[in-house]
């Protein structure tokens, strides 16, 4: 059938199973096919086809509610609702989005992006769904990676108190983005193994009934024993213990299973949890053969073979860049600890991983958990490195607050992915972390202009030993630049000028530096001389190189790749405040009070104007005001 | 004996259970005593005497690691360790704090203050110890309610997978601070209820040794049943699905049994829960009595018959204006639906938990859940009120900005305890919540200026659709002013002219307010006429009001009891940055860069100098060097 022709999934209520099969292919074909040109989350896709198609069959979106935990894997929900020919611009500026959107569609009633939000959500809907006295089903589909997300335990722990009717799809693939962790997902490892599950439940009930009957004291312990029945090790204990009916381990990829399994979820009182396994990357060789995590999330790929079409980057990949260093530098420096929660692959720690494994831990999808194992850690005079994502560090924000930098403790925090990130959205964008750090008191953060500096802020970070120290690297790559032998240390709280100028002066650090060096460059051949300088710690503020800036009366321009609501330029600001800098010229360029959506990083600068025409014309613009001003005041 | 005198835990080695008893009277006596006049956590260190005294008698403490999770139940460990002295100025400024302090003594390894951390850490401690080949005992002490908080649910499972050495005792004294909530909690309570444990164990295994061996393939099932004794009913399945050993559950007031359990969970390998019941409030009737939680923590109390000393309020406690706010529009409109994580006495919700039991939640320690369940609520038409202290919103400040704010849904955050806190100290205060909220795009934050004015936010904050409303109100009292009748709107984004004035402009809200006023009247002795506006709305900001003072080219000085570092002062310098307006005096007065420690508000406010004093003389600096620069002009 052709995919872009489905308006809604009604039609799917009337199909067999050879249909229903065919289907399933079809719509991998596609997706393979799109995913291969536009790149995405093709993967977790191919595993949930059935799973999918399944749902739309046996409940009625968006009277009934979907939640699509985390959200990546929600491209065959959009092709059955309707979005099939939009595939072209996945993940695209403007595109159809990687992830569910209210925008987008009807069936789409909950956003995601950061993991382990379903639960809480799912149960909020249901909330509402029995005050209003409505009757409808809500069914969130959950990872076993999400799931060891605090929020989404949290959340277990209260629907199974309050016996809420919710019907939660546990969607096991053994992994998340790596293998997974955690005592929960051995948990799910012992009912996997579990074969023939029904049938050696049977034979346990027959065998209960043939106990004999002891008389006396000893009988209530008899019936004590059937009782515990539910408790018997194929059964899913876990989730009986927290308040839900278990059904399952059942075949993801088996329509008729699916099918008699969700029916029967339909008809029980209270939470349901179907636990169901898929196959990550079903149906596509090199996806399915996976077992590190590449096919989680690709860029384009050549589809005949599953090369992986090369990117061009000149330097090492950034992650790569840190992460390495860290290594080389725990050769030698017995007190580093390497943490991660669930990205040794995004995070480039395989290396970690495989040298030092008993100095490397991924602790699972729980930003909260190992921030503040990492704080546990810096107590006994150790040293952990803590790579989170800029964005999920904001999962941690009272952990960095409350347990490492109120107590003051040794932690180096590596974030990732900061700055915009593109194709993933504004779930993803790591811009908040500047305003959500830098009033943190005792922490210092910086950012490195290039590759080398950044290998040298490693080992600043490693030698520091004053509280925590965070350092900020973009996703990508370097620019390929010579790298120095020895890595060194640079004095905390200290700028470079990497051009001289004597009309006005940029403060910028990061990925914006070239940008900002370019736009030197051309205000230069209109005679406007203009500093750039390294802005590279965002805190602590080179203060002796504001105080020289500012009492020159030197216009300054900030520009950051980060809100500009309380972020490095307002550091600015209230520096100058505070100093009693008062008439001079102050502007600032960086993100709006907005939430950026997905796009090209190229293609979203432009759409908040951090770019060098901006940077050209404000410079341009505060000149000129300056010079009436001076006029003013002769 | 003389209390004040111990110096270490190692006199308790020697003692046997009758001076142990004796020694658990005499603490009990020194804690009424003491807490009568200071005020603290009476409640829970009431109920962990024996377990304290047992813990120092097992374990060598610095050597072996405590953990107290929350940590308000650290009295008796502070007195066992030396500080029994020091307790006259319990919570005091400068004084012994309510809370571990790693300052204070080597015996406290590990401050808290916020719920659930303590696994976390003890992870970290106990990696670290691994890693060095050290040889110690880790040993966290958490309570029922605080387990159920998701950073310790992602430790407990990263823990049992991991299998670390690790001795977990979990108090369970059947509630946190009120009443505990939780599929958890009822599981804790079958365990607790579950009746000579031991017994019934013994006589299972003796009777699943009869069980007749049937041949063939039955055989493997009955082999299976074998098995399945640890899934009993009566033992910790829960825990030991989670990958630990469970023992338990023992009477925490029993020297014997807890001298016998903590002995053999020291002899075991991998991670252990010990499972203590306490009763909280142990040995002071009127603590003992308490269902509800007001004898968590207390002020000042009659010691002879338990009564509160009264204070001198005039007003009603803000949280209770703002939850009976609620109640009352809850009557007639039935989209508001109330939550609170742990919170219905300390938010004062009992009122509405009362009347509408439909609609009232306790989710039980768990912000990030509370916060997405709002926002899962929100998508359905209704309107949630979610009360979090402003502290613990920290929990939640990716919940708030991905799921609310992101999407932007019409929820309510009552932002309770905003500001100085006092007694609870540096991990209470809430004073980061403006820096955290601002720069979150759709977000409304706002904060009365008296509790008429709070009662109008609240309706303001009812009748908002069209995007998440924070409402900001402080610990303590209002000032008593007449209440009107009817509950009215207020547009959003207007401020408030309370006093004219030409010199110079004063902005503040909440609580700052009186002490700008009070300083305007001793300005205007001096002939400096001060305007003082009610900046209500901290975002958005009033334009209009700011367009015209800074066009006017007005001195302004901002007021917060708020961090300064991205906060409101900085939202105003921020705007006259964006709008050009160059040539203007702006001052801030808030919280500088650092903790800021307990004692009374007023000495807090001393401290970090937001006083009338500060006020006058910076509008006076303001002035001063205003009329310099005017001077030059002329």
């Amino acid at each position: 059938m052709d995919l872009t022709k489905i308006t809604s999934p009604s039609f799917l209520k009337k199909m067999n199973k050879m249909e229903l099969e065919s289907l399933a292919r079809e719509i991998r074909s596609f997706l393979i096919e799109k995913c291969s040109i536009t790149g995405g989350h093709i993967g977790p896709n191919l595993g949930v086809v059935e799973l999918t198609i399944a749902l739309h069959k046996a409940f009625n979106s968006p009277k009934d509610k979907f939640l699509w935990d985390v959200g990546h894997q929600a491209y065959v929900h959009k092709i059955l609702t309707g979005r099939a020919s939009q595939f072209d611009s996945l993940r695209q500026y403007k595109g159809l989005s990687g992830f569910p959107k209210r925008s987008e569609s009807e069936h789409d009633e909950w956003e995601t992006g950061h993991s382990s939000t379903s639960l809480s959500a799912a149960m909020g809907m249901a909330i509402a769904r029995d005050i209003k006295k409505e009757n409808n089903y809500v069914v969130p589909i959950i990872g076993d990676g999400a799931l060891t997300g605090g929020m989404a335990l949290e959340a277990l722990n209260h629907i199974g108190h309050e016996k809420t009717n919710m019907i939660v799809i546990l969607n096991d693939n053994e992994m998340s983005i790596a293998p997974n962790v955690g005592a929960l997902h051995n948990i799910l490892g012992r009912l996997r193994t579990a074969k023939e599950y029904s049938k050696a439940k049977e034979e346990l009930e027959s065998l209960m009934k043939k106990i004999p009957v002891l008389g006396g004291k000893v009988a209530s312990t008899a019936e004590r024993v059937k009782d515990s029945l539910k408790y018997l090790v194929v059964s899913g204990v876990f989730f009986e213990e927290m308040g839900f009916k278990y059904l399952g381990p059942i075949d993801g990829h088996d329509f008729e299973a699916l099918d008699k399994t969700l029916e029967y979820a339909k008809k029980v009182k209270g939470p349901v949890i179907v636990h169901v396994i898929t196959k990550k990357g079903k149906g596509y060789k090199p996806a399915e053969e996976d077992t590190v995590g590449t096919w989680h999330g690709t860029g384009p790929y050549k589809m005949e073979t599953g090369a992986f079409v090369k990117s061009n980057a000149k330097g090492p990949a950034w992650s790569s860049l840190v992460s390495e260093s860290v290594r080389k530098l725990m050769r030698d420096d017995q007190r580093i600890v390497a943490i991660t929660p669930a990205m040794p692959v995004g995070s480039k720690m395989e290396g970690i991983q495989r040298e030092f494994p008993n100095r490397f831990f991924d602790v699972g999808i729980a930003e909260q958990h190992a921030t503040t194992m990492a704080a546990g850690i810096a107590t006994q005079g150790m040293k952990p490195f803590l790579a989170i994502y800029s964005t999920f560090l904001q999962r941690a924000y009272d952990q960095v607050l409350h347990d490492i930098a109120r107590q003051n403790l040794n932690v180096f925090i590596g974030i990732d992915r900061a700055g915009l990130v593109g194709a993933d959205g504004e779930t993803h964008q790591g811009v908040f972390d500047i305003a959500f750090l830098r009033h943190i008191p005792n922490i210092v953060l910086m950012m490195p202009k290039d590759e080398n500096e950044g290998q040298h802020m490693v080992k600043t970070a490693i030698e520091y030993n004053d509280g925590p120290i965070a350092l900020r690297y973009p996703r990508g790559n370097g620019y390929g630049v010579p790298m120095d032998e020895e890595m060194k240390t640079i004095p905390i709280g200290s700028w470079e000028v990497l051009r001289e100028g004597q009309d006005a002066a940029i403060l910028t650090f990061g990925t914006t530096i070239p940008m900002a060096l370019e736009a030197a460059e051309e205000l230069s051949e209109k005679g406007i001389n203009v500093k750039v300088v390294n802005a590279r710690f965002i805190k602590p503020l080179d203060e002796a190189m504001l105080h020289d800036l500012m009492s020159k009366k030197m216009p300054i321009l900030t520009i950051e790749e980060g809100v500009l609501q309380g972020g490095f330029g307002s550091a600015v600001l209230e520096f100058a405040t505070d100093n009693d800098y008062r008439d001079i010229e102050i502007d600032r360029i960086g993100i709006p009070d907005q939430f950026v959506e997905q796009g090209s990083v190229d293609l979203l600068l432009e759409e908040v104007h951090i770019t060098k025409d901006e940077t050209v014309a404000r410079i341009e613009q505060m000149l000129k005001s300056n010079k009436t001003i001076g006029t003013k005041m002769v």
